[in-house]
């Protein structure tokens, strides 16, 4: 089986870090294919950024130029999920709804912790429309950008398990999920501190990827996520794409 | 005053029809500039074309050069509003949120009537995520393409009215919007079927757009809105804006 | 174009600054013609004072002599505005409402910071049957009076600064609305204090009212605000109306 | 214990019905008072009806010369409960919340049928505003109003147990609450048609009403329903009222 | 009329005090019959003690001798109500809704006030289900167990009143429903430092078990609530039931 | 892995039937064991049946004299899972809400098709507590019990078809969930019917369960979940457990 999991920004350390994540949760003879966009920022904090994610991702699944059974939308709060699912046959994942959805097998209530406050309405507008709020007890943010996790990871982490005890205690959080990625010290730190699961976004996606994979499931094709009707598209990079369409 | 509004698709009649429309409610001293994105679909009836949309309304208004005091997002249903917000400091509407919000000041309840069922779960989720479900009494599809609208219009406008009659007579709306533009003879002829109020989104948006400018009201910016952190954006050809990036 | 501003309480003084509010943005060409109602309390804080309102501001409005083209219902969290609408064809607006669906093309979520904690709930209970409050981040009081505005203007401002405050910083609010009117003062301080836009929500209720007249819009007739039946109604001091309906 | 029973209307025939039903309830040693009010409408089928209702209500009770111990506001879907909470310090209770509290008890879902189409509104949003829609079936209308209820009671009683029919078969509902009252030959035709238990509002609000007198308990007064502070209430017919509060 | 009164755990004083405030609101001529499950757990402060307790009090219920006219389940948040309301003919009502209706029609918002913190989950689940959670304030706990309410009643007492204190305060709500029954001294003392109404679930669920029985009223059988289908049901300490089921 | 997967009646052929579907998607490595409980009823078709299970499936998992890693719960709508997380260290899931979270991956609306009408709100009411409903286009039921699924599959088949079809045309789901197992041929011929995705709990929760294995995640004990503290528990068939909790 093959996944593609796809990072949202243009930072190809990013990148690696998502693919050995992936990895580790993998089964035996899946291969995980790690992509960075093409175009973009090179980090996704906010709607701009994440509407040109949304397209980037997609012009980067389209020309992969071998075949793929799932793939994996590796950012948290992002758009563009939906855009997948129209175009493609096999299984689509967003690490966002793979989280919370695993995190409500765990606890009562769960809560997402971020990094910046700016993206928290981006992550609670997904998991609304996803309509997984109802046991969300709340989405907090350290306020250190997703570039900050690389530069001073120390302060980052101690941010982080900060908010994620606030979000036991306060919220009444049962569950963390972590809305950033790539740090295994920081998911080791934050259940120290809590005493609560912590759910990793890419590694519950890939277990989901697989299981869809493996019950012979994928995206339901008769009404929201039909293919796009033939049509001209003009002027845009996904050449593939609208080549084939324009062919249609 | 001059206001931008942006048809989402590429098909330069819709452009024109829904400049047309404007213009019928604004303002002497309001300047209606309708524009064409430069890239995209003919039409917009999904996600992926939305998406593509959202990046190409954004490209198009970033690069406009001349100053402009509101923008209108002319498509129903669309991705993209939220990053306009960002990256503007201008009043930013939406038609699927204008329409609503002034059909909620005449009526109990409100129904959309749109063009295909694919795109009816597109609107009910921006509408869900503008907060304007709770007095939605449905959102129904004519079963015809945005394009039909024009090529069969006789044909369209029947669906469209027999929608709309369901609309009122079993799901109680008091109200109805009009989830697709630029025909006069449409709204006369739904409103004579059903005998509510008929709302256009585009006439909407723009007395909102003037409201907002004349209140000396905008995007708020101190957080979902805030404009986008510096940082480096490649390969894409939203120029001006990423060069505009880059530079700071 | 005329409209109607009408007071809720029967403080004439704060009708002016109601009229002179809503005359700063009223377009050239619309008359804006501010009353007070002829019984009732000398401030609407709780339900007793706000359902006199509601019938005082009906028998002001349906005795009113001159032709008239809308009505906007000046008081935060009153009842009657259904009552209005079903007793007149042209458009009526309601404050509260009027404010809080500005507020929300403006920012994410808002909120609304009144007067006295007693008038929290009805506030609350207007806008959740306006359908208004998924993305109402709260309501708060300054703990002071409407009367206190007049009486100590400086306390008065300090305490809703405060509270505006609090809604931006804690509740997450990004948009203010002023749940108590006429003091321009007032508004430039909180929007200072807190670099969020402020709406007012005389001056929105003006702006939707033109809008409706301009598109042609009134209230929906079809069924929760079709006309009364012809009925017998005795005993009252709305003598016009029920002499109409007596008649009929 | 003396309970006071409030028509809603001015219709004395119909004061009489609500009596006898409340009595058919009420314990020995209780005391069912039924008033009609001085003014207002004689049927109410809507809000301006409403409106005028809930003075004409308050303006009977407040002037009511011996002391009483709770009061039952028996209209269907009704304002004004909450400023009777407000100037009293017994108990108030509403039917159409009594009726919907007590279906709660019997069923997993529950309905309201009721008698004009456009009534059906007014109730949903008092059931709203009551945090009684969660189990809400559906509410229904007969078509028929108010007042042919007396005059063709066999078509009217065709035409609800008709509608309760449908809100059991196609509903679901499992509990049919009555909008509409003083017919015992309705309920008893509609338990027959159905074989669901029929709540009347009336018989409810009695048993609740003596229920907080045996249990000491009254509306709280700490903030909702906190007497009106003392104020200038002009003009008003509310004789007693008034002075009181001017006095004060 | 003969109530059945089921304490939910095996610990006879709390059963026996349970019994006596059901009877201080009982009619004259209302028989309280309190029982104590044959078998479960001394306290039930969890799920698998509840569900435990479900099948305990169904248990008791189903093998009581005499007949009888109401049940009440007198355990706060407990699991078990629906099993009940199968098997018996006549009205069971669980004291967590009791409380919760009765606190509806006191005040605008309601709190409840429990012992240990990891039932709060259990009773806004029940709320939840019971669809009276729109106008819950907030489930608050002492941090103290069921037992200890026994063993040091003072400090249980001062725990319970401090967070009533915060439920009004904080969370605004007029109502406390106290989730913990069986002490006249606490309930005294909760008012007295709060000045809101006190709800003791029991006694409410008294008032309105008598009410249904008055009212001729019983639950509903149409569809949730019907009498399980004959089939075998093995192994089980239930023997009447269990033989009844086999012999149908 | 060892995961123990526990029918929720007593029917022994159900179990097998249970234990193969699970078989079918059980990674290599993963041993399957089904269980049948040793009391409780042949079916579990209501509230009495599925209380009744909820500790029948607590019995025989607790006395389970092997190590094992995660227990599957497989009754569609039934109670019970929250005893089990309390009382075990290793995931538990549901299938009802494994199949929900599956379903929501793959299309914007799923409907459940299950057997009799009257188990309708027993799986609404889990989705409820479980967060899974705002998707939840339908609970829909073919009007056959669950042992008929057994003695006459073709008459069964062709109703829950049907259904699915309804719940696909009218109610817009894009995925059915099958609320009854165990059969290949059924599923077959809905998915052949309805063109969407179906998606069977069983199978789905045993991917979820072999998910969190491997992820090292298992239940939040911090509170909802948190042991039963120790304490008394009398006259139960519960052995180990028992003894276990009298001990401590």
């Amino acid at each position: 089986m093959r996944i593609l999991v796809l990072n949202v920004n243009t930072t190809a350390s990013m990148t690696t870090a998502i693919g050995d994540s992936a990895r580790e949760v993998a089964s035996p003879g899946t291969q995980i294919i790690e992509l960075t966009p093409d175009f973009g920022a090179d980090s996704c904090e906010g709607n701009f950024e994440s509407y040109l994610a949304a397209i980037a991702v997609i012009d980067k699944v389209v020309n992969y130029p071998e075949p793929f059974d799932a793939v994996i939308q590796a950012g948290y709060g992002e758009h563009g999920r939906e855009g997948l699912q129209e175009l493609l046959e096999v299984p689509v994942v967003d690490i966002t709804e793979a989280a919370a959805s695993t995190a409500q097998f765990l606890g009562h209530k769960y809560s997402v912790v971020t990094t910046l406050d700016r993206t928290v309405p981006l992550i609670e507008d997904r998991l609304k429309l996803a309509g997984l709020t109802d046991r969300l007890a709340s989405v907090r943010a350290s306020g250190l950008g997703v570039l900050e996790l690389e530069s001073d990871p120390q302060r980052a982490i101690e941010a982080i398990v900060d908010q994620s005890r606030h979000a036991v205690q306060e919220d009444k959080a049962e569950v963390i999920c972590l809305g950033c990625g790539g740090m295994a010290e920081l998911e080791h730190q934050v259940r120290e501190a809590t005493g609560v699961p912590i759910v990793d976004g890419v590694r519950a996606a890939v277990t989901i990827a697989e299981s869809m994979v493996r019950m012979g499931l994928s995206t339901s094709k008769v009404r929201t996520y039909a293919p796009p009707r033939p049509k001209r598209v003009i002027g845009w990079p996904l050449t593939r794409l609208t080549e084939v369409n324009a062919a249609s």
